[in-house]
């Protein structure tokens, strides 16, 4: 990536705090791995910033693309309706225009997590975490 | 980890097939990874095996300790207090024993994925997947 491109990581939302704290803690773990991208977060339900809230903080950033990613584990309702929905993108394109600071800028909805040996090797690391600990 | 062990993935469950192919697949690469961890999985709701079935499938395997591993994002109502419910686990402790093939064995339950440097990297893969696909 040599463009300036910005990932908003998207969260579900809740009553509780962990949502927001897992999804802003891991957006601000990518800023700070990945210089070249600026992050930002929104959130479906209950928290703020909203989806919308969160594209408009990309404002003068100069950023030319957005990436939305899921913070999901899985596909479902959410990923696949909801959030498209919210976002403006088709189901079928997972991508959008919108302007920014009178710039077209180009909305890549991502996939969610899913399946990863990254994930197999977090689960294996609680897993060590918790015998440690007991 | 020199014993055999146990990781039983634990996951949400849902009327759609994505979260249990998720923890399914998750389950399947950690126990291609790590050789000496015998892995099954347990659903708290809408699939099979349930997190009680899940357990039974240890019988016969010889491990002397079985991990519970959320593979749940955050923290929230199921990890805290639903699933500690079902497995028995207090929620202070996070650890108890059982009985497999008539011997005692520790159940221990770890914290679920939540903030890491793993979820980071695995969210940035998916921006650029989702890149190079637009």
């Amino acid at each position: 990536m040599t463009e300036k491109i910005g990932i908003l990581a998207l969260g579900h939302g809740s009553r509780h705090p962990y949502n927001k704290e897992v999804v802003t803690g891991v957006a601000e773990l990518i800023a700070k791995k990945y210089k070249n991208v600026v992050v930002r977060t929104g959130f479906m339900n209950m928290n703020t910033p909203t989806m919308k809230e969160g594209l408009d903080a990309f404002k003068g950033t100069g950023v030319s693309k957005i990436i939305a990613v899921p913070i999901f584990l899985a596909p479902g309702v959410h990923t696949m309706e909801d959030i498209p929905q919210i976002l403006g993108i088709s189901k079928d394109s997972r991508k959008t225009s919108i302007k920014l600071d009178g710039r077209d800028v180009a909305l890549i909805y991502s996939e969610p997590l899913g399946v990863d040996e990254l994930v197999a090797e977090l689960a294996y690391k609680r897993a060590t975490e918790a015998i440690s600990s007991n």
